[in-house]
């Protein structure tokens, strides 16, 4: 750690910056060779210093969940391209901020029925903001049937909306060995969502999908864009999954060894600062990068508990890093994240935290 | 609502002060009646005003998990008793700010093993902070055994702190039918833990318990103080475990109907709102009031998809209330309370919001 820097108290996000970097260069270089755009979600990291380093490896924009988060990234990362990948409805609230946007950047947002077309393109009238017709390609969430983006797609150019493309997101790939079927169904659910759009006469300039589980798998000759997100960081989900190295995971929480009480491992770091998600192939609430064989057996909200496996105990006050399970929910209970760089300990701000709408 | 008052964006928390009041009410008679001391846990509520009522309503002092926390309630709150009911291991900063605290107030901490009280204890020499000696009546998590109790609280007048007593958190009372046997747990460890300070010559003045699936059952013949948390807003956990009448619950995150995708509901109210956690008797991620049998099926981030159990869908656009799972964890992700005051709608802050440390 640098000289003057104090470390912050636990528990607290510290981020590896040359693994960050790496992770960011990985999937740069992965979309470059396909020939498809990258378009990361910043939904996971919620930080504009991030941000401009995904758009510095040359991603053509960045990917959000709501407006709020796209207000931040206009403002504090300089980005010009934001897709809000998301079935907003609009409020004339929202869509006067969304107004704002379109007048500063390239907007776009998602819809996912003719119904929210018009209703969206009517309190969008004159605004440059274009849409992505969500698809559906297996996992369930929101998105059309593939077979009716088309209408969908009418349906928003009616209502006097600018038509960029068709979009998925093939979550069912967060399981054990689904990856490559996820990946598959995401394939043929946008090329039956392009040939739905062309069946009514309109042509997709973007055809969008992606996630950091699937990304690898991906058919390229589809997609024309991909929008990953945790694969900035990485998880103990993705490590579960086997999607990574977890030699590569960026972001840990850093936990002080508070009790030893009935001869386990209690860390200070609660679900109230790793977040509360267990998957249900996750073998515990996160894993602990020097004791692979450890699980977090309990989670409170000030309390991690940990099996060590039969490993001797650390000592009470010592420090302890965790890898969160699912680190986008982390990030999100942070207000910063504590990036170590060569030695040094620097804030950056996680400027959009809590921007839910 | 009021005129001039205009609705949040959803996905907001939205409280119902009547109800919050009743709630505050009925476990400060509670305690009254039982002869016991009221120290409600304002972690679940984060919230100078909520503190305000409870204290005002008759609680001895606040509880709270970290030392952030009670700074806030301290200066926003006007509490002059706070306790920390965690087993805090001191750094030279941490030890600064209670003492900067204890000259305000007073202050108690937990610990739960000699090593700590050492350890706290010479951080901490001159401070007038007090101790209470964690047992664990078998929850499992922290607490030392409550046989041991004598030799913590040994430890720790030995390290020049004040003893103030003994506490525990049934916090295994958290499950279908647990509640009565938990809160007998409660009783025993409590007991055993009186006897084993009296072993060493020591006689507390607080007999700390409490939780609030136990709170009924608590054995207020052993316990002088109890430290309920959840009760002022109640939660989806409750209603399932059975500890409250859904029409006591005090908050709802209000959500948007965005989309209406396999036929199912799908609300913005995601993990990012409502909170990620699911204990496993829980019957979904949350429950909808205005339908008893509905099921929230599904969560992202930013998606809740709801099976409706057959009730037609609400219209696109539409607004739903949601109650969640663990109400700690979602408050803990909003900025704001949003207090509905007989057609009134007011903000309060969470001003303990990420508090961790």
């Amino acid at each position: 750690m640098s000289t003057g820097t104090p470390e912050p108290a636990t528990p607290y996000l510290r981020v590896d910056l040359a693994r960050l970097r790496a992770n960011i260069a990985a999937a740069a270089e992965l979309a470059s060779a396909s020939g498809v755009a990258l378009r990361p979600h910043a939904k996971t990291h919620k930080c504009p210093e991030v941000a401009r380093l995904q758009l510095a490896a040359g991603a053509v924009g960045l990917t959000v969940a709501t407006i709020g988060e796209a207000e931040v990234f206009v403002d504090e990362a300089g980005a010009d391209d934001v897709f809000v990948a998301y079935p907003l409805w609009l409020t004339p609230d929202s869509a006067a901020r969304l107004r704002d946007l379109a007048e500063q950047v390239d907007i776009a947002i998602g819809v996912d029925s003719a119904e929210a077309a018009r209703h969206n393109g009517s309190l969008l009238a004159g605004a440059a903001v274009s849409v992505l017709v969500e698809v559906d390609s297996g996992h369930h969430r929101s998105g059309t049937a593939p077979e009716a983006a088309g209408a969908v797609a009418a349906a928003a150019v009616e209502a006097g909306l600018a038509l960029r493309g068709v979009f998925t997101f093939p979550g069912h790939g967060y399981g054990p060995d689904a990856r490559a079927a996820a990946a598959a169904d995401e394939s043929r659910a946008l090329t039956a969502a392009v040939a739905s759009l062309r069946s009514v006469g309109l042509e997709p300039d973007v055809v969008s999908g992606g996630s950091t589980p699937t990304l690898a798998a991906s058919d390229t000759g589809v997609a024309t864009e991909l929008r990953p997100g945790v694969y900035v960081f990485g998880d103990a989900q993705q490590w579960e999954l086997g999607v990574l190295d977890p030699a590569d995971i960026a972001l840990v929480c850093r936990a002080t060894v508070v009790s030893h009480a009935g001869g386990r491992l209690v860390l200070d770091s609660g679900s109230k600062a790793l977040g509360a998600d267990r998957a249900p192939y996750a073998t515990g609430w996160g894993r602990l990068p020097a004791y692979p064989d450890a699980r977090v057996v309990q989670l409170s909200e000030h309390h991690a508990v940990v099996d060590l496996a039969g490993a001797p105990l650390p000592a009470l006050g010592s420090r302890v890093d965790v890898v969160p399970n699912h680190v986008c929910n982390t990030v999100n209970l942070a207000d910063a994240l504590w990036i170590e760089d060569d030695g040094a300990l620097v804030r950056w701000s996680v400027s959009a935290r809590g921007r839910n709408s």
